[in-house]
């Protein structure tokens, strides 16, 4: 009889996983299982599967994509799952380290809202041109380490729908990249953007897309040094600090929507 | 203290659904909490919420679609919600009727399918047109009641993309209807099918297209009496049996995915 495996959904501006709680260390999580965890009709539904183990010195974030393949990082499920080591007890500060395959990564917890130190942003001033439904836009290259291409818009809509990838003509993304459209509201201090997520599609949110857009909002605006801006995506508002040091704090919501254990046929793929 | 809601989720043929526990018949099902609770993102995510209650005669099939308004019957749902009392030890017997808004449905457990008598098909012999993506089709009016659009096409693929809702010209479905495309395998005995459903989209499979789609591969078949017939859908493959009283009966699996409970925020909203 396999123990039945015990999860969490929640979402972070409707960037949704699943977390598996393996607090003992003893499942497997193969791509098999994030598939079928993650597949919304016949699974639970998430962009993401996120098992919750310790890796001795800390809650580790063993994070995968909905496709099964290896997530190194994701800005809006750290959160989340800071949320989730806080409510299950797990830690018991507000302020903690959380272990990704991106390294150690600081959180904050604060009322509703989770903040989480992202990294400095990488920045390459290679040309880069985004093509989206006939129309050529010049962007930016950032790395958050993964690839971003930043395109400043006058409209949202201006793109089209973002059902296929947009073009990038560029030497900088040998392995694609995603694509963010943004909208300056105020200069350095609030915009709005969409993002096409590099073999996902749009989605509603991307937390290492909102910190390329907003290092790329700063300097656009000539702001320097420690600063803050409101980023609104289509799954929400966040906010984006970027510290003394430099490295950029994404602050938003994390919600748990529901906690529960999977049926024994899921449970079972995790146990190889 | 709000009591946390208890919820399953299961599909029948990635046609899926959040079946609420009120086992006491506590709670209250607005529109706002089931398109809260059906949100893929921000909430569970499902097609529907079915409340699981008791209306002192039977066990009752509360079903709401996922954008809030009311369901009079499902032919997925209705397969899942018996397995799931079956599972909970609500029903005791593999024979029982369940409560619907469309009346009392016989069910029938067997193996991993479940099978529901879905009624008597109304058909309609009134000139259906139906179009999509510039190419229209000859189609035949059936009610499950609910209404069906059936046109028999050559390949699967031949509508293209059904992004939008088909066009239909005929004066038979003055609120709309679904539309269903056939491809016969085996005259009468096997048949593959994509359906749209009025004001969903496309989906994975719909238990009273599926009938429909049986009553007019039987005809056109010239299959008269009881018989028997393979439904593919893109969700998986069902089986519809026509009885000597000339309903159709629907087979196919049901899953139940996972268990678990609400948040306290979701849980609020059904407590009124």
């Amino acid at each position: 009889m396999t123990t039945s495996v015990r999860f969490t959904k929640g979402h972070g501006t409707g960037n949704d996983f699943v977390f598996v709680h393996d607090v003992e260390g003893l499942l497997t999580v193969t791509p098999e299982a994030v598939r079928a965890v993650c597949d919304r009709r016949f699974g639970l539904g998430g962009d993401g599967l996120i098992r919750v183990v310790h890796d001795g010195a800390h809650w580790f974030m063993d994070y995968h994509n909905a496709d099964g393949s290896i997530g190194e990082m994701c800005g809006n499920g750290a959160r989340v799952f800071a949320a989730l080591l806080r409510e299950e007890g797990l830690v018991t500060t507000d302020e903690f380290a959380i272990a990704t395959r991106g390294g150690l990564r600081p959180v904050r917890l604060q009322d509703d809202c989770v903040s989480v130190d992202m990294g400095i942003p990488r920045t390459d001033e290679s040309a880069v041109k985004v093509t989206a439904n006939g129309l050529t836009w010049e962007a930016q290259a950032v790395f958050m380490p993964n690839p971003h291409a930043v395109a400043f818009v006058d409209d949202l809509q201006e793109p089209g729908p973002l059902n296929s990838s947009p073009e990038i003509d560029s030497s900088v993304f040998p392995d694609g990249t995603n694509v963010e459209f943004v909208v300056v509201q105020q200069p350095g201090e609030h915009v709005s953007m969409r993002v096409h997520e590099r073999g996902v599609g749009e989605t509603l949110s991307c937390g290492t897309g909102i910190c390329a857009v907003a290092d790329r909002a700063f300097s656009r605006a000539d702001v320097h040094g420690p600063a803050s801006i409101r980023v609104d995506v289509p799954g929400g508002t966040v906010q984006v600090r970027r510290t003394t040091e430099g490295t950029l704090v994404l602050t938003g919501p994390a919600e748990l929507v529901a906690h529960g254990h999977l049926s024994p046929q899921l449970s079972e793929m995790f146990h190889g």
